[in-house]
């Protein structure tokens, strides 16, 4: 390596530039790809929401996912770029006008957004207005995404340690920026939508379970698939330590899915007695999230254990969110993605390293990035928790976000979209709650 | 950029050689990979056409789907590719002998053959002979297809401008080679086949719906993940402007299939009075057969407004050839694949762009363009249905297209297959027409 | 290509190492998108083995499947890495220590791992205990499958011409190392946990048909998409011959792919009377088993001719070993991969080629490579007969292997893991067998 540094003193040599070239074509490439293998993560969330939701609802569902795309690949190649990665900046807030970002770049980065958004839809799944859940995510992709995004990855705030940050807020490819934000959006969602019909009975929690178990395994499945470009592709680049860094990411990340899917099938076998596919699928999901902020600063160790603990904790989050709070989030996408998005964020803290440097508290790096990650998650909590609030208050107080109660037992297909999801199957016959 | 030109000068540098080894090798890897993600679009069309038709026809669409990538493969390297990237040639016709091209070049262009054979199969689902699909799969992918994709890809008689042609035809990656071959196909097959039971009684027009819109969702994300390398992949090439310009194809890519989907869900929310699924994947997929020609002829904008009014004209389409030419194409391919694509061959003609020269009517280019693009549209249209007419009546005549009365009633899982796609159910629970 | 091995003689010049540090970058992208491929090839299985088993048993399959991956990565990280890639050895073990691997190439060889140990799922589908299915799983991934990969890709025994080997043997991609080994193990995991009720009645054999034969399709779909990956990736490098040799190594096993597709489909209609779905996949994964021995070493024609007479065996064997052995293999594991892997293995001896050299029989290469081939196909299946016996044995004397009448009766998955696939319906509706 010490061979090429050579290379790029003074007059750089022919040689240089092609190097430097054709790194930054290969870096293309690999973030081209890996935004591609992103997109197919909107087909996982679909098939995860849908099976893990009554078969009433599944095409609502699909509306939702397809919307979120759609949507938010015109809405962020609109503002959201310009929102997130603008010249302009106190710190806070980004701008460089209209229609900005190109190619590959805004590709990747648009895929992000538009996952952002879709973490709500299975929340909310049941019982909420389409026209709702279009303007929340719109809002969701142009402006509460892109904003906050823009405090880390765009060198804002948490990058600066000259005010209160002790340290560089850290979160790679956005356990914070995209899930956490995601998931608490999703949490103040199911909130102040209210639970379904039939989940909070006579003072009891009843089961809503699902209608395709197999379709929510392969969503998982794609999503893990997806999540090895989320991670990877957040190298942005490819050639030399890029290289290498790109692939440890992959592996590391994977790993970390594999753990967490242990931890929770683990505790699904010690807690109910019976290793649950239900609960082991949100434990591969946990541990994808616990890994993503952390995946260029972790050992392979360290992220197995990341990994574990993330798929451990989403079980009882879940049980706290829906038995505690009765809160009714329907998939858990609030555990999975805003817990365990907190988990992996504050990790890094803890035994997080950059290269051989140890930075957590745990292995001996001190406790400043510790708080610089604690300040991070708390920053983004905040942030998607007032925005949410705020945004769903008025949509509350003007078109409301609820379908009405024969709606909402019919199921919504029917009344918001005119069809259902098997058609050839009459619906008395597949819906346990009819 | 200015720089890397003189590499290239009087006898090249060894870095100028190593840049240009380089380039060919990342060239091939992407070719590759996007050939491998045209691959996946076998399974999206699968998913497509049986979630929109009924269960008791759904072994023979996957059947119909295994068999064009089956034949299609065996075929293209056999005759196909010598027939449309032939050596000799007049213009016209093109051959090189049997079993030409190699490695990641064949294996890219035989996706592309498999594809346009797959898009009849939906079309005609659910009354058509087996056997007979299979020599029509055959030669479309053997003859059909190959011959007139040379007359645009091989440097045929539509880029020869000392002839008829105002300006050399366009058509990056197929919307007219691709798609509106099959799709011209797919309407001329659907008319000889003649419609389903039931779908025209009494004068009135009967809906026959799908038995899962879940698995055409998924289908149709597929796709989409799919086209990424459908278009981007027809760069044909990686590094310098090559990458800049495959990544551009994939982000317009990506804005024209959101544009389509919201084109398609805000008309059926006019015309329908609720967003509906169904048409809205349509959309999807009328945005992307749209921009599948002026890929690499586009703005950002240009391409959002092609793929909106794609999926708007796919709505339309879809009732006009139901309702008012009275043919029954189950899935709407004709719409999808041959409206659109003649929409997305035309629209480079209105406004196109080469490079940041304007090249459409109505953004100053003049009418060259938009007439040669008039040409192609209708030269493939002709060659298509020509083609089909001719191979589809002698079947007729010696063999027979279509299944009995029973057979059709009974589903043609059973009689053409032995089998049904859903063996833990009894065919009457799950089936509406029966 | 001549001008460029000058750029490595003596000292080389800096483009020489410039092309050498991007060969190596494309490699690893490669090797890490393949690997990535190969990743959803679980998916695909899942997906092939529910749908071809019945749904009261498609938990248990997810829960399978999801462990393979999930234990699987975490050993073979932990040790069958070193295991099989182990720097010290006597030709036949292999170790380094733990830990060992990392970044592409762990993670691509990982995937491999994974693949072998969820070949066998599917074939003690729907009567073997969760918790051996663990400990078997578990051993495979971490010492079966390593020990003897070292073989043959650690340069071991099998690749020393100074012991009995009449030539190095050659297993390009592991239609023995991996497919082998798991369909043998498959074989016996079969006939060790005996038949499932109802499958072998008054010495008649029973047909028990799956539940989903479109998810059966799509995950054929996914594996064949994932074995571009599995055999391409196997290249393990990118760059010059390696970039056309990768290339063409994803041809040929399309080309594979499909012959065996079409040669299950005419073997099915002559031999039952219509062309059957089920083995049309069943042909498609046995073409392309065929062919991953020999991608490296086969002519496009000579791949063609591999997998469709792989095609056309696995039929053939599959009836066999249900009527004739009597062994419920629930989804022809054992054929596909076991016996379709060793016709793979051994075809490279009868028309393989090494570069423009014959070395088969047939084509004139004499019988030594052929020998070489019948070696390796023996010592891997006494390898994985004996070790599959030696394991399961222990587990039968121990744990037990096998759930109880009343569990099997009742289905695996609401004993085992407290839910069903798909809660939505009665499971009394959906199931043939109740």
């Amino acid at each position: 390596m010490s061979l090429f540094l050579t290379l790029f003193q003074d007059t750089p040599s022919e040689a240089a530039q092609v190097l430097e070239q054709v790194n930054g074509d290969m870096g293309m490439l690999w973030m081209l790809i890996a935004g591609i293998l992103v997109f197919l993560m909107q087909a996982g969330f679909t098939l995860v929401e849908s099976g893990m939701t009554r078969s009433k609802n599944a095409v609502n569902i699909a509306m939702k996912n397809l919307l979120d795309i759609c949507v938010g690949s015109i809405t962020f190649w609109l503002v959201g770029y310009s929102l997130m990665y603008g010249d302009t900046s106190n710190g806070w807030f980004f701008w460089s006008g209209l229609f900005q970002g190109e190619g590959a770049d805004l590709f990747f980065q648009t895929m992000f957004a538009a996952t952002t958004a879709t973490i709500v839809s299975g929340a909310i799944a049941g019982r909420t207005k389409y026209t709702t859940y279009i303007i929340f995510s719109l809002v969701m992709t142009a402006i509460i995404y892109p904003i906050s995004g823009g405090w880390e990855w765009n060198g804002g705030w948490l990058n600066d340690t000259d005010g209160i940050m002790p340290a560089e807020f850290i979160d790679f490819a956005g356990s914070s920026i995209v899930h956490s934000v995601g998931g608490w959006a999703a949490l103040v969602a199911a909130f102040m939508v209210g639970p379904r019909i039939g989940k909070y009975v006579d003072g009891k929690v009843l089961p809503i379970p699902g209608h395709n178990q197999i379709l929510a395994t392969l969503g998982v499945f794609i999503l893990w698939f997806g999540w090895f470009g989320f991670n990877g592709g957040s190298q942005l680049a490819w050639g030399g330590a890029d290289a290498t860094g790109g692939s440890t990411v992959v592996l590391i990340t994977n790993l970390a899915a594999a753990a967490g899917g242990l931890g929770a099938l683990i505790t699904t076998w010690i807690w109910y007695g019976k290793p649950n596919l239900g609960q082991t699928l949100n434990g591969c999901l946990a541990g994808l999230v616990s890994i993503t902020a952390g995946c260029g600063n972790m050992t392979a160790g360290g992220a197995v254990l990341a990994g574990l603990i993330g798929g451990i904790i989403v079980v009882f989050s879940i049980e706290f969110i829906e038995k505690k709070l009765k809160i009714d989030d329907a998939i858990g996408a609030a555990s999975v993605h805003g817990v365990a998005g907190a988990w992996g964020t504050l990790v890094i803290g803890l035994w997080g390293v950059d290269g051989d440097t140890a930075i957590g508290l745990l292995n001996g790096g001190g406790a400043a990035q510790l708080g610089a990650q604690a300040i991070g998650v708390l920053a983004y909590a905040v942030w998607a928790v007032a925005l949410s609030f705020i945004v769903l208050g008025i949509l509350k107080a003007t078109m409301g976000l609820r379908v009405t109660k024969e709606v909402e037992i019919e199921g919504l297909d029917i009344s918001e979209h005119g069809s259902i999801a098997y058609p050839g199957k009459r619906v008395r016959e597949f819906d346990t709650d009819k």
